[in-house]
């Protein structure tokens, strides 16, 4: 019998959930380096291969959890959300997790400050922010490892946007996956920059969770994946330590590629990129070619995040005008 | 010490080649339906994989070989070329493997057929119609398995282009290659149809020779590259057999995108699609979404080749309307 994620978490609660008291939590988006894609195990989100990421300092996700007198109530954005919409269905079954048998409805308002022309995904974020919103809530007082953990059940790439600045999300070997959470990196890098191009709209057609589902169930050259990411891993926190901006961004373009490469490997074949995102793609091996040291990463969607370092901040504008103020993120302030 | 390629011709040659006496000779371009990418053996051309193509009929290169008064001279699609051209280097390089210390310059003129709009790589039935044209200029009379090996040493593919129909080049295990050679498969496919759908223009960047062999260096995916061409071969083979057009256009499709795969996952990144391929690319999966059996394949370029059955011909032609009659091949007549 395989192990529940209302048992994993039952065993870290009290025996009963009081009610709770409003509470209120912010938690960064993160944009990983090395990427996380494939699951060993699909009811508590443990990954096949560690990762590792860049937090977006205060660009992220802010929730609220109070006491509510008319039933469950989940607002995104301002806007109440209906109860059998995903969004709302997902947000209170993770509230179950903790909640258990209690009976106190709650009122949870979630309001994502990530510009919308990011084209980030805010799941991430938004199970991070939860799950600290949850934890103040009920006073449960978890430790960090744990809250990772738990936000981890809810999306894999929660357990990062715990933390801000670099973190590596260990895969674990635990059948409970108590063990598969995130860590900061203890390391500032001031001139760090990320710039979030967005290149094309429309919700994505196949959501990252069954698109890597698919990639690990179809893909042969997926099978080459799990030691390429942890290679990687292991350049990118030495390129980390070394503040090598070049070593830093081929390594993590090279994976963001090769995830992408499983992905198109897949059958049916999974292709994230638009017209919009090649042209895109193109655009900045060009700048590179010209000697601008640009880097780009890709998540499970058509858009692009671009890596560089400041002294090359006004080169990046100049061939990327449609990047705004808002879409350039400078994580260590 | 390494075999080279004059060795190796040598040994199936008579010991002096005597002059030659005008010939001419055409083969036919081919489409990989199970993809070469990767050798073991640049001098010779040996490859990692086995793989299996259809040739395109009366599409393809004619190529006449004269005796010349005037020293070497190089005619492609009735233009001189420079002697210093790539093309003519590659042409009399390619004769001196045979003509030896022979003192006769040649007159070579190569025409193809393929529709300039097709966006097809001609080296495959260029080797293979020069081969043939050597072999009857200097009345060699070798034997078909020895023009195929000694045609891929011109260009890998060409190895296929000495024969109609579907060809498996197999990847041979000789270290003089000469088992590395292709063979017909005795079968008709009367309604195979293919579509050469052009989609952009402009030479491309890195010739698939220098991508081949970055991939194989850079690439980690690749790893699993191997396994996988040779279980698609099989699939593809046993779909052939049963003129099973869904089994055979899956797994010709996921084998090219796989390919491609390999090379997107190297460093740098290898990306021969434009944005124009990516819209044709999802404009196949629409159509076929939509209930019409269609698949692609793409070679080291941004253009695509469709593959479907005469029954879908018109529903093709209608979502594609720039494809013209030229563009529509059937195989098999």
């Amino acid at each position: 019998m395989s192990i529940t994620k209302q048992s994993v978490v039952a065993s870290f609660l009290p025996e009963k959930t009081m009610p709770g008291k409003t509470a209120e939590a912010f938690a960064p988006s993160n944009i990983a380096l090395c990427k996380y894609w494939g699951k060993r195990d699909v009811e508590l989100n443990l990954p096949i291969n560690a990762s590792l990421s860049i937090s977006l300092g205060e660009l992220g996700s802010r929730t609220k959890i109070t006491p509510s007198e008319t039933g469950d109530q989940v607002y995104l954005n301002g806007v109440l959300q209906s109860e059998g919409s995903s969004f709302a269905r997902k947000v209170i079954a993770f509230i179950d997790l903790f909640r258990r048998d209690l009976d106190q409805p709650v009122k949870v308002e979630t309001n994502n400050n990530i510009p919308t022309a990011a084209g980030l995904a805010s799941s991430a974020s938004g199970f991070a922010a939860l799950m600290l919103a949850i934890n103040d809530f009920y006073s449960f007082d978890l430790d960090q490892k744990v809250l990772s953990a738990f936000a981890r059940i809810g999306s894999g790439s929660a357990s990062r946007s715990i933390y801000q600045g670099f973190v590596q999300w260990n895969k674990g070997e635990q059948e409970d996956g108590m063990d598969s959470c995130a860590e900061p990196l203890a390391v500032d890098w001031p001139g760090f920059r990320i710039g979030l191009l967005k290149v094309a709209t429309g919700a994505k057609k196949i959501d990252s969770r069954s698109g890597m589902q698919r990639t690990v169930e179809s893909a042969d050259l997926y099978q080459s994946w799990p030691a390429q990411a942890e290679k990687d891993l292991n350049t990118i926190k030495h390129a980390i330590a070394e503040q090598n901006m070049s070593l830093l961004g081929q390594t993590a373009e090279q994976n963001a590629l090769s995830m992408h490469a499983t992905m198109i490997a897949s059958w049916p074949p999974l292709l994230y990129w638009q017209p919009e995102s090649v042209a895109a793609m193109h655009r900045v091996w060009e700048l590179r070619a010209s000697g601008v040291e640009i880097y780009l990463t890709m998540d499970a969607g058509p858009n692009l995040k671009l890596l560089f370092d400041a002294k090359n901040e006004a080169a990046v504008r100049e061939a990327f005008p449609e990047l705004t103020d808002m879409d350039l993120v400078a994580p260590f302030g």
